[in-house]
This record gives C-alpha cells, sequence and structure tokens, in this order.
C-alpha cells in the first residue's frame, strides 16, 4: 500500500502498512472538515492518539521545532511534560484561537472535574498559512468547524485538498494533507510507525521526488516563487518510546522533509509531534510509580530511516491526492495536472 | 519608589525607577480589564512594548520557560525569530484562545497586508489558572475585554486583584500583577529595567519576603497546600540587548522567584518573556542588513542582578497590592490582611 | 544528619539520610586527589554512579545549563543518549583534557571492545575555574591524579577545600565541595536524593544562609568583588525518573543556588547533572525493549521541594567545611574563621 | 570552482567561491596534520576563524545538535556567549581531551592574562570516530600535532583523507575532510558562504548525490553496513548575522546532510558550527555598547538554500577527494574507485 497503484512514485525501501496511512497504527483515528466556497478555501484536521479520553488517559509525546516561524499552540507543555492530553487540531494560522477554544469546550464537557478538583488542559493546535488560496482574514473556520473534526475522526480518512488540507501551497503545487505508514519488526516483534503531515511549504523548483528533480522541469522560466508557508509533521506508533526518543523521532522528520527539496525556509514552521500510544500516563494515577518500556536506542535505527522515509512520502502523497483549486484569482495546480498524468 | 511608603518591605539594593514599575521603561504601556462579579474573577492585562504599531516596528525579544506546565501561546516564534509583534496578553488558561483570536483581529485591523501581501502575525497570550477563585469554566472573557485591556494601556496602571490579575493566587495569599523597576547606568548611560508579573504559584508556608521566612509564621498547622498555578514574568529594558541576552535575563527571573520561596512547582508554568525597546526589527524594512547593539557580556551582571531583584520585587508587590477576595466559597487572604496590617 | 551538629546553619524542613552526603545513595561513591602546595592548591573529585563497570552498566541520567559560561565536557551525548557511561569527574578549567584523557583510558582498561567492536565512550568531566588560589596556568593535575580520584571512591569522603574544591572560592569565602542528602516516602516506599557541589561563585555581599543575609555582615566597605566563577551541582537519586524527569530535577537546582544569593552570574558555568540509579541501560543488551519505572509526576513535587533544599545546603556545607587558604598572596577565608566560631 | 573540473558531479544552482572552499570566506585558515602508517590513520584539521589572536578577537557564533551522540567539547560556551575564541579543531574521538590541552596551552602562550587578570579560555574541540581505519584505543594525536595543524593554516588545503579525515569512512566509502563555497548577493552587496565537514556517517546503500541514488547500485547483495559515525559541519561566513541567526543556519546544515542520504543515525554525532566574521566581541572591550549587524530575516532565505546545498557539496567532496585506505585488516574504497572513474 502507501502511493496508491496509479502513482508512478515510490518512496524508500521500507514496507507499509496496510492502509499506508497514520491510522495503521492501531487505536489512531483522523478526521476533517473542509469549507471549500468561492475564496474560503480552508478547514480542520483532527488527529485523536486514541479514541478514549485523552485528558484521563494521556500518551507520552515529544515534538521538535526544526523551524519555529510558527504557531502551534501547546508544545511548551509537551515538552515539559511529554504528554498529550486533547486531540491534536490542524487548521489555519489565524484560527488558532478557535481551536484553542474548542478544545478547551471539548475537555470540559468530557471531564467536570477540569479547572475544579484539578488543574486545567493542554489544547494542541498546529497551523499552516492557506493564506494564497484561502481568505485567511475572513476566519471562517468556527468552533463547531472544530467538533465537527473530531467527530469525524475514523481509521479511514482522505487525503490532499482537504480538512486544513483545502487551502494549503506546496512547491508552488496544491499542498494538503498527506499520510503514510511503516511496519518494522524488532526482536520478532511487528510495530508500526505511521505519519500525516499538512504541507504548504517550500518552492516549486525545488520539488524532488525520490531522488529525482521534478520541480525544475514543472517550473517557467519566471519562477520567483518564494518558500512560504510551513509544515506539519505529525508521527504516531505503537513502538515503547521514552519522550527523549520521541523527540529524537521527531528530528528525524527534518530529514524526510529536506529530501523532498526544503531547506526549511525563513518563513516556514516546520514542526514535527511524535506520540506512542505504547507508553500511557493516567490523569489520576492510583500508583506514584508508572511503568514505561523504550526500545533500546542501539536497536532504534531501523526506526530513524523509515521515519525520514515516511515523512517524506507523507509529503509526496500529500501532492498526488490533491487536486487543482482556483480561488482568489488564481489557479494552483495539483502535481497530477502539472505532470498531465 | 518601588513598593509604597507604607510597605515594611525592601527588596534588595538597586534604585527603582520614577513609578516603580515596569511603565518605567520609555514608552512601555499596560492596561487592564477586570471581571470581578461574584464566582467571576477573572480578566485580562496588556503590555505594549511600545504605543506604535508592534507589526510594522517589532521589538527584540526572548523567552525561557522555567517550568512549562503552561499554555503560552507565541513561544515558539519568538525564540526562532526573536521579535513581538503583538501586545502582550496575560489572561486565564481557558481563555488563550479567545485573546489569540482577538489579537489577531486588532492586527488585522491595524496591518490590511496581513494575510494578502505579507505572512500572518504571532500573537502572544501568557496565562495562569484562576479556577481557585474563578469559575474558570464559564469562560467569561470575550475578545472584547482584551481589546479593553489593549485599550486602556497607559503609563499608570494599577496591581494587585486587578486584570489578568484577579482571580490568582499566590503562596496561599491574594495573588495578581506586581511590577517593579531599576535603574542602572554602564559607561555613564543610564536604563531602566522594568518587570512584571502575574503570581499565581507556591505553597503559603514557602512565602520568603526578602529572606524572611514569613510564610512559617501564617501557616495554620494543617496547612497541607499544593504548590500549584504559575507564574509569567515579563521584563522590559531599554538596554541594548541581543536575542541571546534577551534569554540570558529571561533566565535570571527564576533566581527571583526562587528568592521568595518557589521551587519550580510540578504543576507551575513559570514563563519568562524579556524585550528591549532598543533594537527593532521593521516588517517591511528597506535594507538588508540591520544595525543592533547589544551590551558587552563582560558589562551585563549588574543588568543580571537587578532582574533578580527587580522580579522578587515584582512578586511581592504583586501580593503587597492585592486584597482580599471571597468567592467560590472560599476567602484568599491579601497579604496586608494576613499579617494584620 | 546534614550539616555537622557544631554548625549553626539548618537548610530548610526535609530530612536527611544517614550520612548527609550525596553516598546516601546507595551505591554512589565519592573520591577526591588533593594537590595542595604552594601556589598550587587545586585537584580532582570523582563520582560513581555505582562502583560497578559504568560503560556496561549506565545509569538514566541527563542535566542542565543554567548558565552556560563552563566548560564541561560530554553534556551533548547526555542530553542526546539519556545515559552516563564513566566516572564524573570534577577538576580546574583548564584540566578538562587531562581528565578526559584519563577517563578514556580508563574506560579503554576497562572494555577491549571500545573502538574495536563498539563504538567509543563518552566522558564526563565539569570543572570550575581555582585560579584565585590556584596556579591554574601550571595545568597540575595529571591523569594518574584523575585515576588517583577514582581509586579513592568511597561511600564517606571530605568536604571542603579537597579535590576539586581546594582552590575554589564561593561568595568571597573558601568554598569547595559541599554534600547533602534527603530522604522522601513516596507511596510508602522511602527514596534518597543526594547532592554533591563544588561551588566558586557569588559575590560575599549577596551570601544567604537560609535566608539570613549574612553576606552584607561581611562585607567591608570598599568590597567590589566581582562575581566570577562557577557551580557544579550533581544529583543522584534511587528513585525512578524518566530522562525528561531528571532534566526537571536539574532545573530546580537553580532555586537552591538561587536561595544562597546567586543570580546566575554572567561568567559562572551554573551546571546541573542529574542520574538516577533505578533505570538501567546495558550497553551490550540482549533484548530490544528496556523496562523503565518513573514517578508520576503529578507526584513529583516533594522532590522537586527537596532538590532545592538539598543544593542549598550542600552550598552552605562546602562553606562550612573550608578552611582559611592563603595562596597567590591573598587569603580566602573560611566562613568560621570569617564568622569567628 | 567547488568539486573539480573532473568531478561528473554537480551540486546544487549556486555559485561557487574562487576556490570552491571554506577559505573562500576573507581571512578563514584551515590546516592539517595528518597521521599515516599501518594502522594508524588518523590526524587533526584545524579552522582559523582569521589570522589574528581569537582570544581578544572572537567572532561571533552558534552551533546546533542535530543528532547529539557525539563529545565536541566547547558547545556549552558558544551557546552560552555566542562566540568562538580559539582554532576550531577537528580530531579522532579519543583524541579530545589532547586537543582540548593543547588549545589551553596555545591560548595561555598568547595571551598571559589568562587565569591571572581574566578568566579562562573556551577550546573548541570535535570528533568523529575514525577506528575502522584506525587504533583509535592507540592514541597516537599528540598535543605537538594539534599545534601543528594550527600552525599550518593557510588560505589552501587538501580535502579529502587527510588530517582528522585521514581514517573516517562515510557511506562505506572513503569519507574525510570536504569543503565548498557559495557566494551571494543582497542589496548589492556580495557575501560568501563556506562550509568545512569532517565526514564519517552513513551506511554505502543510501548514498545518493544531486538525487541520484548511487548507493544502491554499488551495494553488495550482503550489505548489511550500519550507520555509525558522525559528521562534523562547520560554517563560516561573511555576512553578518546574529548569534540566532548563526545557529538557524546551523540547522540547514541538516537539510544538506538528508539529502546525502542520512537519516541522522543513532550512533552518529551531527555537530554543525556557524561563525561570522563580519561581528566581532573584543575580550577587553572599552566600550559597554558593541555595535552589530544583522541581516533581515526576511532576506535571508537565500543564505539558507545555499546552506543546504553548500553542506551537500562538501559532503561529495569529502568522497571524491577522498583515497582508497587500506589498514586494519580491511580495505575502504574511495568514491572513485568505487564507481571505477
Amino acid at each position: 500500500m502507501g502511493l496508491p497503484s496509479g502513482c508512478p512514485f515510490k518512496i524508500g525501501k521500507g514496507k507499509s502498512g496496510a492502509l499506508g496511512k497514520i491510522t495503521d497504527v492501531p487505536g489512531v483515528l483522523v478526521g476533517h472538515k473542509t469549507l471549500a466556497c468561492g475564496d474560503i478555501n480552508t478547514g480542520v484536521t483532527a488527529i485523536l492518539p486514541h479514541g478514549g479520553n485523552l485528558f484521563r488517559d494521556k500518551v507520552l509525546a515529544s515534538c521538535a521545532v526544526i523551524n519555529g516561524f510558527g504557531k502551534t499552540a501547546g508544545l511548551v507543555q509537551v515538552t515539559e511534560m511529554g504528554t498529550i492530553e486533547t486531540p491534536i487540531v490542524l487548521t489555519n494560522t489565524l484560527s488558532v484561537g478557535t481551536a484553542y477554544s474548542a478544545l478547551v469546550k471539548y475537555s470540559l464537557e468530557r471531564n467536570p472535574e477540569i479547572g475544579v478538583s484539578c488543574g486545567t488542559v493542554n489544547p494542541l493546535v498546529c497551523e499552516c498559512n492557506d493564506g494564497r488560496l484561502n481568505d485567511i482574514r475572513a476566519m471562517r473556520v468556527t468552533e463547531k468547524d472544530v467538533l465537527d473534526a473530531v467527530d469525524a475522526c475514523a481509521d479511514t480518512f482522505s487525503e490532499g485538498a482537504v480538512g486544513a488540507g483545502r487551502g494549503m501551497v506546496c512547491m508552488g503545487l496544491k499542498g494538503g494533507v498527506g499520510s503514510s505508514s511503516r511496519v518494522f519488526t524488532s526482536d520478532g516483534k511487528e510495530y508500526v510507525l505511521g505519519a500525516l503531515v499538512l504541507s504548504n511549504f517550500g518552492k516549486k523548483e525545488n520539488l524532488t521526488i525520490n531522488g529525482e528533480k521534478i520541480g525544475e522541469k514543472l517550473t517557467s522560466p519566471e519562477k520567483g516563487d518564494e518558500d512560504k508557508g510551513s509544515i506539519i509533521m505529525i508521527l504516531a506508533t505503537n513502538a515503547p518510546l521514552s519522550e527523549r526518543q520521541l523527540k529524537r523521532l521527531c528530528r528525524r522528520a527534518g530529514a524526510g522533509l529536506a529530501r523532498t527539496g526544503s531547506y526549511f525556509g525563513n518563513g516556514s514552521g516546520d514542526i514535527a509531534i511524535a506520540f506512542t500510544t505504547a507508553n500511557r500516563v493516567p490523569q489520576f494515577g492510583e500508583k506514584s510509580v508508572i511503568d514505561l518500556k523504550m526500545l533500546d536506542d542501539s536497536k532504534i535505527d531501523p526506526l530513524f530511516e523509515l521515519c525520514a522515509e515516511a515523512v517524506e512520502e507523507a509529503i509526496i502523497s500529500s501532492l498526488w491526492h490533491a487536486e487543482t483549486v482556483t480561488a482568489r484569482g488564481k489557479t494552483v495546480l495539483s502535481l497530477r495536472d502539472a505532470l498531465g498524468i
């Protein structure tokens, strides 16, 4: 699986999971809410690390800021506490506040003790600027849209110009949501690594697919496109990793990103977040000591190599699945339309 | 100046500015919006690094996360780009989203090019959890409240149980907004350092004022108070500092904090943000090279020492100015009432 | 235990272990080699996380750079891999290279596979500048001195002007090696936290002991002493902590440091390193998954509070145990001599 | 210039400087000392940011740890103070201590005030593990070898299996020292960016040159090579950058590295250090305020793109210039020999 059979590209050497998506990691769910009407091309994508109560049953997590020209909310606490306790929401830059408030209400509703007998909650909201195809100043995403995306979460989902990816532009082509997965075996046990990206970065002339410098062929003589925008890279696994190792994993996302032609542009918020479903932290634990499991770092290299490859594939997948979109007086071609296939 | 004449406490050895507040730094303005009605005790405090268009005329800045159990939004980009480009807004934890959206609208209104011909904007929103005296689940802060606080910004302002400080509890006493300033001379030139804190941390038994362990005397035998809550520490100066030096300054806020009795508790978001008005970065610069000035690090020690002292004083000032508040079935005494003075 | 019975100071509220030293943590050993002859006042102090083969049986660890004007070697890998795999060696700044080479040879001798069938080794060497009482330019510490300190490691050891502490000056008084411990109970299980510092920082006028501003009384009118030098703070525990939590612990060392009068001076290398003996990582593990245990962060506050207190006490203990030293044309008084007790 | 005319590879689109080496940055000098005899294949490479007294006339600098399985000494202070004050020395892992001591003596000799009237000095020593072709346990590098490399510094220098690169293995081929440069223009002013790498990382099957997956063709069916070893990436420029921007530059080195086939392997110390000759910091400054210049970040993208490209080229250049080396019972082919050209 992975990139679909019609796709002429093959990324890397690893084996995809059954769906070739982040939802190959057992329990992980993804949902979209797409807003597409005239000059409004935006939306919300939600990732649930599992389908239960995330506040009470947190997953171990970490993050890496590869380039910090971005407005992602929640990373301070993810870094300090090593956990994720809400859905991960992706949306456009100016709607981060709306998504934050929606996640607060989502958490309050499910957890009457928040703000009463326990502390507050750390909403995790990531963003890219979809202002090239979306009238971002109109701020059309509502709290209901955010909750709709969370409600839509399932183990299958669309890629391309959907959800938060609706208005995104990547390498001068139509970007958006892309996903991939890889399976790997350690000590006879099989694990899954999944990636989901929101692609909105780069210059067309730099587009590289599995080493092939396709962008050079697609670029018109005038080019002059700047590297604007950002990329959010979500990594999920059921392999047992510690917080330190999850941060290490996040940094490998940068390797995959670079191989597609990114040089981590100045104006790009290049953010990676990783979680494992194999290590859980309860909000109201009865015991003072929690059992964790971690891969021996001397056995972790295959996971690192697959991580770079999974992120590379997820980016190409976002391009492959996107459709051409015309809005705000311009047309952004899909990769397939640009290649005429 | 500094702590008022009626106050029996004197912090440190340095000289305060004329007001003894952060607004002694020329150009810096502070405003509040207070919501106090029944079980609603919350609000907003805004700090303007200068009174002009912050998006077009950014100030150099940095930050330090002393303990990251907090939801401050905007730090990723402050760290990467070294600038602040919106008002700094303080409010309660669950209202960060509202404040984010309000700052987006504030910026869009003043800058028609945002999201059209240039990128987006990085709202800077800090928070503490005022849930002990405020029905925080009611989420009563509105976008208008945020803009009202910004509109109220002036070079004089109240301290104590006002603005974002209305519902805060610090060391088991009524906390809130506190401020201080210090003047210092380097090479014959006089500079000002100002601090503003939103105090909401600590256990009463640990309260220490200028070395005196006052908390031990105030604590009833049962005590058992946990160190919950957080502290936001904003540092302003007109001394020429680089981004690296501003981060160094932020870390000294931790020294001042520790002297009041904090041990950087697990559940405390202890966040420091520093900016200098002496180094500016334009949004639409004509030249590709910007002139900066920085203090020689070998001359920076007096500033570090005063920074620790200014933060310590700002915390004590927040306690001194606060009034006793009763809400949600409990009364939190002011320092003055607890001491019977 | 803790500070000895003759000592008029009591730091904090916690209970010390049997020795009141870092070696109260079961398995931890400390040894010194002191060089004291004329203008040579320097040495080496070694800390062994356990008495076995550290390369093959690593302890989980982390570190925090509170102020980075320092030359500690080994922190890059401690941060990335979360382990310590050699003795921790403290010495003077210009002897870091010698200590590094000595630790390489120590490791090569015990592990014939290093550089042959496995990778290399990460020596961990910390330093302060003892140039005020030691002719540091003479570089008198030898590799044998380093190995002698390691060989001398035992569960009892001296504090004060010994080992690496021989030439150190702290707050204008004779500093050096100090240690302390605290016991704490979580879920009915007792754990120990130990601290060992090499104190060489601060200005006499700022010396504060348990809140009392003793430095002000000791300072002559001229004062003018600069805050030079550094402090190394080693934390050991048998409580189960993750790498992330060990970093959190390290940051609390800064709170203890601040309470003694430090403001994290510009020229000070303020470095904290923490390890736990409860989580081990093998060099040649047979299994790909390692079992770890970590304290629930919601139960970690007592440990944080005791950490600040233990570091504060270790610093005061270094002063209390030091003796007056005269060298290089100046006399640096011990705390006891300065106080006339 | 850049890769020599006989080389069939062309990396990127940018224009090289006159030499195609880091020494195209005016003032930068590089020198080697090579030890090649039987199973001893190691050495030292030194980079001088300028030919004057580096301790008294420091260059602004920063660094990034892309993967921290490495023993580089000096980064703590580079990060805190933003300066380099000694030659940058590259050597094998077990000789870091020797190089540290040599740099101390080099600095003491030229600066009689060190350790007397001013503080100490921060030696900057980087390393890779050359144990596959070098009997690294023999620790043959001497302090004199280090000083010889510094003395040999000039504006021309060899690449390949020389100096610290003598024993290095990169992507299963003979690695070592490689260099490159790029010129760029901003606001009509021309600047130079130079890169020098010590390449010792990666698996042969992953070798990618300008997008072409050459490694797949070179790999024998058995392969099984692990990604061991590391890479040091030194970046020099005469463009005016702040410390924050130099750190940003360092992170772009990771993009260049990834394009050659690295996924930042577990056991690789992937370290980047950047300095600018355009901003200087005096040790004994007369004024308390230093004038700095920095590129407007909105104009910095061309520099970032060229940085990724320069590092990619420097790595390929290290492979191109290396020769086949046989030692310790194995032969490591050069790229040219592996390709039969």
